[in-house]
């Protein structure tokens, strides 16, 4: 069994929740930009937009430089790798459990039809 | 690619992000319970487990049957596969960069020792 840091969970579930951070990684995953080039498709201020960033770069899953003027982010997708095993386990095992549920079916019908 | 409901990544990723959740969920996963057998452990108010399994039913993660007076829980993995595949893409997605930059740096070596 993986050992889950639960504090990575919370903050990576936390700021993958709200539907404009999880816009804006999809845009970083295709290439860095800056706040201002992130903000522009989105009908929020500039400042609500440098708010959920932080949401994302505390969860660890933007990296952001400083050049000049500018505040560059880059997508950082390690802290995924945790939350995406926490959930994996948890769908998994169900899917355990259905195999089983089927077998016994399937045992059940076989001693049925050997009767 | 897969269509992701965004209504169902907020509700369950929201649901997720909380440690005492997760612990609900990992119970229930076990055995289906009534409240009062999952607040046992928890150092908190049979009320504030309460509406942390609230949280966890609105995500559709938990399904409750009445009874008699008992209200039983039990664990729906169902809705994690949607969050699950949401943040395998964008873990993957990196992988590819990964690979994509190995192939570029074994390239360029080969182009070295050929040249």
């Amino acid at each position: 069994m993986v050992e889950y840091r639960p504090e990575v969970l919370d903050r990576v579930f936390a700021a993958v929740a709200d539907p404009t951070r999880r816009a804006i990684l999809a845009a970083l995953a295709e290439k860095p930009a800056t706040i201002g080039a992130i903000a522009e498709p989105f009908p929020v201020s500039l400042n609500a937009i440098s708010k959920h960033v932080m949401v994302l770069e505390r969860a660890g899953l933007i990296r952001r430089e400083i050049v000049g003027r500018e505040h560059r982010c880059r997508f950082k997708p390690a802290p995924l790798r945790e939350a995406s095993a926490w959930l994996e386990h948890y769908r998994r095992f169900w899917d355990v459990r259905l195999d089983a549920l089927e077998r016994h079916i399937l045992a059940k019908k076989q001693r049925k039809n050997d009767g």
